[in-house]
């Protein structure tokens, strides 16, 4: 198989310098071979609401359907808000379960990684794989990328230049290179 | 003590007929003597962003954050949406968890009820009260409301109609003024 | 690939007539062809305390670690005691991810089900599921076999006579011999 | 008041030089005045079984019983074993939680605290949370102890020397004795 395998980022956070967009943009730079990482704009999607849904989906919740649809799988950086994924992340996640095309995320691997405060994000994280089992998406386990302290990992433009985090991350790519393979075949 | 128990009620769905609004307007109608229930309306909050928030916080926001200071506790309402509370009930906990006064929910005693299908949000209340010992917000445990297979239980207008979930809502509320007058004390 | 794929099953009950043993016994009479189950006999093993893991494992966890290492996959019928999986099971379990062998459980594929009341054991195995991302054991989805109410759904005997309980087994066991292939491939 | 609070202590795990078992011997040094706390001993309780249940509970369970029902509130100190309370803490907890008296816990403040290695049994402490819902026991929710990378903070005889630590610990039981104080009025 020559073509590479696509996957989608999707990062929890909207701030500008935001520590999981950057770990997404680092995962650009420290792809394997054969793997390429296109990272989704989640801003402009709306609070959501059935009745909106019901009448039509916002442009913006239509293509990351899109995106969703024809990636062969999806990275989730997430950061953990009180103990849980941030709200804006779970508003994107609602919208795209939403029919039509409920089940866009169904059968999709998923890689998970969070830059956080003491404990890393494993909290948000343990709260994202819950609601994969309904989405019937397959997180991989390991490596688990939990970057603790991440106010001391980044530089002033947002990029992660700690040197483990960023092993942690080309070992966290290999392995869903390896994952998303074998979910395949 | 003459003044009566002030509760503020959040639904976590914006939808017309929503069946968690619907919750928190019967339990308006059920209340115990010397108790009150104002409903919140979050469905101003725009989504989180860091950077809006350092440059202010919406109308929306500080309302809800007044709000939430001058009750003596909270009752949320809330649906489960992929096996845990919606986006739209996170995003709004996320704003008001922010500075400034990030400690507004610290110390308030908590009521969660949910109505949804086959599991009746058990799943959501749980990611919920994981929320709460952040936000150090003290959860009632029992009676637990989880009304299950709530398309049977509301009548066209979304209101409330089930005898038996009446009456949980009506067990809920006067454990719910115990409570508060337990930790006020 | 002639050999039949070869699971374990490991119920969480010890109890003569416990209901998620009969769940393991009905699925042994619904496996699709090329499929055997082996039922685990855990009643045996101690209370985990390491200072005698240290000294030397006893005979019960021993056989448990050989037979989960030879088997393909693992289906785990977990009771809810208190809003998470019992004792019993959590401590063998422990004891088997403990040195010498500790990785017995990694890649292994694992199919979840439960029989208990109101929730059919959701909340236990949702916690099973967080256990699992530790052991690196693949978890399927779907379909979930949450048996609510069971009391009225076994027989005198402690076998599983509904009709509709029995179907979702018997599609849970076909879904789990298509995960176990598109694991092993 | 002149009587103090008796609280009773658990420890999750049964290793002598348990790192947790110490967390309760430094909490026992570093109460605030009018505290006392005793330590259970569960290392006697058998794996849970219904049937031996029904027939009679064991010696070691009633004894704890009888010491869970005269204290004020509980303080657990648990290991975390695979993301998750250890399996002899959970056998303990479900066979006080079965009839005879099952309602034992009901109504106990309960403190929680852990020592752990990256996460500190952050994962372990939620879940311990979430059984305390069904127990009825009100957990304080503030401050979390989770001690980090346990290895490093206590001596060959398994004494917390960790002057943070031990901090830690003396702000929990001063912090609950307010909050059993709270919930007694």
């Amino acid at each position: 198989m020559n073509e590479p395998i696509r996957i989608l980022g999707i990062s929890g956070s909207l701030r500008t310098g935001s520590f999981n967009s950057g770990l997404l943009r680092a995962a650009q730079k420290l792809l394997p071979e054969g793997m390429a990482l296109e990272i989704a704009d989640i801003s402009k999607i709306p609070i959501y609401n059935e009745d909106i849904n019901s009448a039509g989906q916002p442009e913006s919740v239509k293509k990351l359907k899109v995106q969703i649809h024809t990636a062969d799988g999806l990275i989730i950086a997430t950061p953990e808000y009180n103990y849980s994924i941030s709200g804006v992340l779970k508003n994107a996640l609602d919208w795209v379960s939403r029919p039509p095309q409920e089940q866009i995320f169904s059968g999709k691997p998923l890689a998970i990684m969070g830059a956080g405060g003491r404990m890393g994000t494993t909290r948000a994280q343990h709260h994202l794989r819950q609601i994969a089992v309904f989405l019937n998406m397959f997180p991989l386990n390991r490596p688990e990328v939990m970057i603790q302290q991440a106010r001391n990992k980044f530089d002033a433009n947002g990029e992660l230049v700690d040197e483990a985090s960023r092993q942690e991350i080309k070992d966290l790519m290999i392995a869903f290179k390896g994952w998303v393979e074998r979910l395949r075949s």
